[in-house]
């Protein structure tokens, strides 16, 4: 936890930034894993986290705008509770801690909020993702639960944006210290990943332990796989063969709660060959070149572009590509090759703040998603700011099963040499990723280098 | 996965034992982290595991008893999903690959329970423990979703129990994999906890690794604790010290699903001073007279009160305790050193089955639960029987709070020595787990055996 101050001033700011109402932000409770007792590890909500600091079961939070009253709601510790889990602060001494003034059952914020109710006033909340909370809030407000995506406060949201899409100077910090656990766990993949014979998941395994082992849990489940192409494949169930290319998506939460997300692709058995050379080289250039253009009110979406040109010009020396490679990225060839966008905003969350709706936190009025195939899954799509931390991960993939589809709609085929990519069905796939801040006047690589080049991936697997 | 054979042979054993109606039985689908997207690791239902045999998302296994109609029902992958996750086999594959005929998507589904709750059939289900499936399941069978623990079947959770208490030889095998996995875990704690300075965090972060790249996650979130008094802590924040016990309890789920669950306790720094040395044997002594009492036939409530004043007898020896120790016992007066019961089944889960109601697990018409202040929280209390996998786990607590409610309230005064144990404030507390089966004539510690007299564990840690 970061000191009181840094809590009270991020909710004296959210109070500036919503006109009026009370905002109540729910904090998350246990997940049953296999029956009610067992749970999986508790994982706190990231806005309550932000607003309110403890990473605890079952804590509410509320700010009167108008009165600018603050609050923290819970169950106090009973003297049985005290037996099993030790002696624990009171509620009313953690309110203090976080410098809010009131604390309260559960009981007293349901009676809180039908005060709030029944003189008419707004009730902010942003949209919940756990089924629990779901119905916690319902319930609360007595809304239908189905239909509590239509009470969320649009308001609210934007105020959370914009305060959190800016890191500060000690979350850069946070953010720094977990992609210093992704560097052991990468270069841990990679001297695993030199010797053939070993399963994804023994792989995976131990990079998650590296993680837990830091303090934190992994930042999502682990991608780890051979099949590069397979792009949202949690399988790890494949022994590593020579010839396949390991891609390692990667990244943990440190004990504040912040992220890294990283992604190395290497050889299996430390050497590429050279066909993985070449691609590696366009996705490593296409990668490279972000860090040139990330500055302060350049859109993401135009580097996105700029990126998969860059990564069709390598292609095209390579011969899978052909014709004018801008053309060719205006008319959306490159998503047969990388289907998914550059990158996305990260913080508490890897995809920050995707709870709230992926349009509030990458795109606004001005810049619009996309709705071409490969940049429509941008995520973050507007103008860059100081202070943003985003991921720059671009990727080549041959996904057999898409080749055949455009192929057979003969789709961009005056860009893309569809005999040529016949041959790559076989390889896979590559993606690079880092963390990138954008800084006053362009941006800087978080963390210390992870290898990334050819000879630093071949040098360290040879360790 | 075990063989289709196996599957279909607990389905038509399920079918014999319910005596009419559908029975559905609901798989797991993923559990948000911090948003929709972002999912804890899937872990699937045991029920369904154990009749249906898939560790996949969104499935639902339903059994007409009468007809002998088998369904398996979820959604078809479209194209789109292929491109992202590769190709997969149909819902129809899947079905016959485990011995069902039929299959079909939850649509389908829909249509066949509503038939069955038209037609004034019994659709019988097991409890639910998630939040998702609580809501699936009082939308299926059109219930108020807080009252559909009101229309559990007992006659199911029956049957179930009654198949999965005892268990096969091929899942003795898988279980003894899960125990191989937890050896790796506590010895790599013991090394660890040979030296000073290292956090609780770093070496429970360490053995879920282990059980990471063992293939299958943690069986429970690892406790793992230099205050062994508190029972639930699942904390891990402190620096290891010289002078503390470390309580390890941890195990893991094996690729098929099946759990291990052992407990080592060991000295910082590897050598037991002479207190420690005191109750860590009367401890032993009472996890070691468990094996010989174990047998069928034999109430597992009866072997915990043996083994209690076992661990009193050794207290009493120590000073702790006076007078008459099987009187102590009866009267309850080991629940302020003991405070939990000997043990559980294990299976699929580690509490095996608790999602169905403890009572309906440990306890039956002839052997009710005790309400007496430590025996209470005994899971399994009724008879053995071959084929049963339990735990035996003894342990010895000094907690300070409940030292002082008891001797404030002058509790068991004539037992309990309580200007000794005062001493003890400081302690924490010790205890000793391995998993057992009840065999023809006795009983068979499970798996290698892990380190666990004071010998064994000093040459263990000054490895």
């Amino acid at each position: 936890m970061f000191a009181k101050k840094t809590y009270v001033e991020r909710r004296r700011q959210l109070m500036k930034d919503v006109s009026k109402g009370l905002i109540l932000i729910v904090g998350n409770s246990d997940s049953a894993f296999n029956y009610q007792a067992n749970t999986y590890s508790f994982r706190q909500d990231s806005t309550f986290r932000y607003f309110f600091g403890y990473d605890l079961q079952g804590l509410v939070g509320v700010i009167d705008v108008e009165s600018g009253d603050e609050y923290l709601f819970g169950e106090e510790v009973s003297m049985d509770d005290i037996i099993w889990t030790g002696p624990v602060p009171t509620l009313s001494e953690r309110a203090k801690g976080i410098g809010v003034k009131h604390s309260g059952t559960i009981r007293e914020l349901r009676a809180l909020i039908d005060k709030a109710v029944f003189a008419g006033r707004k009730v902010h909340f942003v949209p919940q993702y756990r089924r629990e909370n779901v119905e916690f809030v319902a319930d609360l407000l007595h809304i239908d639960s189905e239909y509590i995506a239509a009470y969320v406060s649009v308001e609210l949201i934007a105020a959370c944006v914009k305060q959190r899409s800016i890191k500060s100077e000690e979350e850069i910090v946070e953010i720094e210290k977990a992609i210093a656990t992704a560097y052991d766990m990468h270069t841990t993949m990679m001297h695993m990943a030199s010797k053939t014979g070993t399963y994804e998941y023994q792989i995976a395994g131990t990079m998650e332990g590296i993680a837990l082992a830091g303090g934190g849990p992994v930042s999502f489940p682990i991608i780890l796989t051979t099949h590069g192409e397979i792009l949202h494949g949690h399988d790890h169930s494949l022994k590593i063969k020579k010839g396949r290319m390991i891609v390692s998506d990667a990244g943990c939460e440190n004990p504040a709660g912040y992220c890294s997300d990283i992604t190395r692709s290497v050889p299996v058995g430390g050497k590429f060959d050279d066909r993985q050379r070449l691609i590696y080289q366009a996705v490593l250039d296409a990668q490279l070149l972000v860090f040139d253009l990330c500055k302060p009110n350049v859109k993401y979406s135009d580097i996105h572009k700029a990126a998969v040109q860059k990564l069709g010009e390598g292609l095209k020396s390579i011969g899978l590509m052909k014709g004018d490679i801008h053309e060719a990225v205006e008319q959306g060839a490159m998503g047969m090759f990388m289907p998914h966008g550059l990158g996305h905003m990260m913080g508490l969350d890897v995809h920050d703040m995707e709870n709230y709706g992926e349009n509030y936190v990458g795109y606004d009025k001005k810049n619009v998603r996309s709705t071409q195939f490969g940049l429509a899954s941008l995520r973050l799509g507007r103008e860059l700011k100081s202070g943003f931390v985003l991921t720059d991960e671009p990727g080549c993939y041959f996904v057999p099963a898409l080749i055949d589809q455009w192929k057979a709609e003969k789709k961009c085929s005056s860009f893309i040499n569809y005999k040529e990519v016949e041959k790559f069905k076989d390889f896979g796939g590559i993606r690079i990723e880092d963390d990138v801040l954008i800084t006053l006047n362009g941006c800087r690589l978080l963390g210390k280098p992870i290898p990334k080049t050819i000879d630093e991936i071949e040098t360290e697997m040879s360790r």
